[in-house]
């Protein structure tokens, strides 16, 4: 099983909270490329951004997904998600939706604690996209300025822990999920320290990839997942093109 | 790891269709401990059903989880699910919250492909309570007979595979989920011959319940799925009695 | 017009507490029966001990429900409501519904006001299945142990009419339901100290079952809540396998 | 008890109907007072004749609700309901309330039965009032003239017939509501004759007007059911005048 | 472009309020006519209110409307504008669609900031029966005496502010909606002082209303806001009499 | 008042429908800047294409949106609108949100009728997006080849004008909205020969912008639409990466 993961974010110390956290995750036989967004901002925090990252995304995607049998979208509110799942062969997955889907097998409401302040109302949108948001108790965010994205999880430790316990005992939260790529691998540090079950998005990603692999439940070839139909399209980068063309 | 699923029904040709798609759906270090209800009906198409299903996988769980690490209960509509989690130390997944967490992952919507007319409007209450109704773009179902419930996937293997199709093409289902024990397997044997993802709850469930061992979440101790606070009981078999107690 | 009323829990000192306020509430020409679950817990907080009380609900219903015009589960959360409207020939009704059926004449959002924080996730989930949760305002619970759950309307007093004015100032509930069998009768005491309408649930389940019976309605023959299809079982109580059989 | 039931409309012959039908639904000890609108439309099948069934009722309501204990207002759609409830000082229900109320405590999901295709999309708008829209199967209506709104439910039996059992089979209706008071009494004729409880507007509001005087759960003095605020009026009927000024 | 403003209360001191701020808002080639309800409330606050001011708006427009290319119905929370919608043959616009529609537009979640406490709870069924109540992030209103309702902008002008920036920083306002005709002009006094985009009923319901004009959309003449059907009728004003008959 | 009109496609065909109906819509004071997407495809159905022109429009709006009040992104579907939104300090619209603006100030439902199958699914989440899916009515589409996008409603006038009058008489709308730009004009042409009021993305989106320029309600400096915080950022084109540096 190969398995393809896109940091869409330009943070090559991001992307290397996301390969530890994904090799810790990973089954024995997984075999891993890392890549990293070759243009955009250091970290998604706004719709904008998200938008520079999906482009990024669907470039890395169309260049390198070849030979690997699943595609993780590696940021938090999975920039470019739906459009990569019609446009590959293979399952694509995000962050959230894989987070989601790990926090709804646990519990029936959850929170998720972010990284900012700005950052919590695109979240939200993003849980209305999945559809869950009936399901989200609430979301908490630090509010304080982040000098190094890469030491995020570090640098606040304590804040975050304490977002989470706010969480479970004044929102209702009967899960946690921690959100976005710069919190990689916190999950993993809390346990035993949270009264509710924390999730992680990478990890999640990783493990539902693997299942999907398993499962094999097929490419859409009809609907609104199938590939794009055939049509004229002008100054693309050649690796899109090529995605666009393939049959 | 170690697994333990429990048939809700009293069908023992049930609970070895769901052995086998279990058998071909775990990982190779996985140990399967398959148990089928003491007491029952032959297969649960009605809330009445579910309530005595959930009694009896509450019973067999209290007797038997100890020495697993996880739990998965056999029937779509996931009798008893809710209070498992609360109770039992391990991850508990049901075969509907499987499908649908597989599901929201390879499209927006998804359409139920269910055996009876009679189950419909109970799954739909289900998607409800799992918050995705959103989503679910219909429930489809056999309106014929089913003389033995072992065998509908083969009785009615064309009118099954007509029904999936008919969800793609005239109510947008981006991934179709074939629904309830009965049915297991039967995904891998469509593959290839829809044009739209296909998911069973069996494999699913077997798939998400090692990845939740492996991700290793934690359990509740606050909140709504810690387990019951204690208070007097009577009347209990023992080995629920037991679960009660334990702290 | 004879009524049975079951407290799917074991203690007699809520079932004298539902069948006071019962007693006040029925009309005059109403005879009721009276039945404590057999086994179980002391009072239901948790989905595991709602599933226990439904399948003690189910066996008193299957063994006394015969003979009498409409059936009542004394319990807030409706434990096994659903089934034994399936199964049962006559009206069934539950607390939870009766109260929000009541809430709904008075007022267009409506606060819980509950005996344990526990309680409050599974009340709020009852509220979502029944298609309400958009006018819940609130729930609000007392944050004490209970030492005795047949005196926690007198035990905590004040707290709960605190509790009650702090959903209608603070949460805009324009009705209050005072929730769960061990409040019953609290309302009818606070009559006249709250700004906005009380409902209670026995009264309001009382009420409305004799309302039921009189405009016969009639039962599902068809869909979802006529009885069960008729189908092989095994290791049920009798009176349970009888109800299964009768046609 | 007594009960002043008004009908929004100028029709005699739909406020015969209402009487016939409140007459055989309400207990012995009941007093029936009945007002028919003293301008208006013969029957309300849209928004704008709704609006001027509202301040008919409103007007009547203000004349004559003195002295009763209880108020109904008799047309489906409930026009002025929500005024009313502020400002008169017993409770008030409205025919689609109540109906949904009763249909509630019978099954999860139902249809609605009506007089003319132009009446649905009004009535759909009224069910999203009452936060119900999602226990909604669907709402069938006649497709024909109505000579006389008085003959409506003999004149075209058959079809409503029709109408009702099209919407158990083909929208999964477990509960069917004979909407508008032109089809007041109409379920108890169809009683036994459709595989599903059927409820009736009129009925359902005697029963549960009954109810709420009986379970006495007080008028708001605080929220947006109180009593309007004082302040200045001008050139209003003089009831309604007085009611505004009553403290 | 002829433009009738109608406003549902009687207050002349608000009726000004709303004509400054319509000509400061409207197009060079827009004439104006200004209405007052003949008969009603100082201002608005609750359903019963609102009810009245519905049918003082009907009978003003019946009586005014011919000539005019679009009506506006000029109360937050719409009275009547739904049954003029059908009734009119020209747009009818409301303060409340009007200001959400523009809302919209500026942002995913906004607040309302209100005139009182009272009229919070029908404002939001208002936004409710717009089906808008997802975007939703509050309404926040004051909590003092209106000596004087033409005053309330400038009386309150500290507070109104202080409101408006809660909203944003407490509830996550992307956009305010400053609601009830008394405010109209001060989302222009506002202007540059709040940190998101403001929006005023008023001036929204006039650019909306000329823009419907130049769009032409058409009236509609089938589905449920064609002209109410043909049908006899009694003791109506002449004007609405006469609505009623056009064809 | 000088708007930017940017077409997401590289169709000059649509781009040549999008300025003919803009001419025809706008006052007579405003000026327009029409530019077409430099790379991209021919016209966008799936969210693959949308990815594109949303980083396509990006791209134009970085590059010229300068010296304009407003900024429209003319493909239905919205591509890349919330993040322009954010970063851009005029006021920023789409065809969709623009169409549902309009649709929502003249009657309760609406259904779209765009140009193909394939479309839809991404529509409706569009419409989900919105918060509006409890106001749409349906979706119906073409389902014939599109040889020329430019021409594609004179080739199916006569299919096109048949599904508005389906949605019209089958699923209940009161409004139809013709969806995506190669439909621009074709509400113009349809006028009069339809029964409820018709609705066009181009017209709306112009009026509105017109409107939102009039109006002047702020641009956001606080909350999710204001700019983007300042952070590293690399390879962007250069136009974007000044607007991220504005400040």
């Amino acid at each position: 099983m190969r398995l393809l993961v896109i940091n869409p974010n330009i943070s090559e110390s991001v992307t290397a909270l996301i390969e530890a956290e994904a090799r810790r995750s990973m089954a024995s036989g997984t075999q891993l490329t890392m890549k990293t967004a070759p243009f955009g901002v250091a970290y998604i925090e706004t719709r904008f951004e998200a938008l520079i990252g999906a482009y990024a995304v669907a470039q890395v995607a169309a260049e390198h997904a070849e030979g690997h049998d699943a595609v993780i979208v590696a940021a938090f509110g999975d920039p470019g998600l739906g459009g990569l799942r019609e446009v590959l062969p293979m399952p694509v997955l995000g962050l959230t939706e894989s987070a989601l889907a790990s926090a709804c097998l646990l519990g029936h409401r959850f929170s998720i604690v972010a990284i900012s302040q700005r950052i919590s109302a695109w979240y939200r949108e993003v849980v209305e996209a999945n559809g869950l948001v009936g399901r989200l108790a609430s979301i908490r965010a630090l509010d304080q300025p982040l000098p190094g994205i890469g030491s995020v999880q570090t640098d606040h430790a304590q804040a975050l822990r304490a977002l989470c316990l706010r969480a479970v005992e004044e929102d209702g939260a009967e899960v946690v999920v921690l959100a976005g790529a710069p919190l990689a691998g916190l999950a993993r540090t809390l346990r035993g320290e949270l009264p509710v079950p924390v999730v992680d998005g990478v990890s999640s990603a990783v493990r539902h990839a693997e299942s999907l692999v398993a499962l094999a439940p097929g490419k859409a070839t009809r609907g609104s997942f199938a590939p794009p139909p055939l049509k004229p399209n002008a100054g693309l980068p050649p690796a899109i093109e090529r995605l666009l063309q393939r049959r």
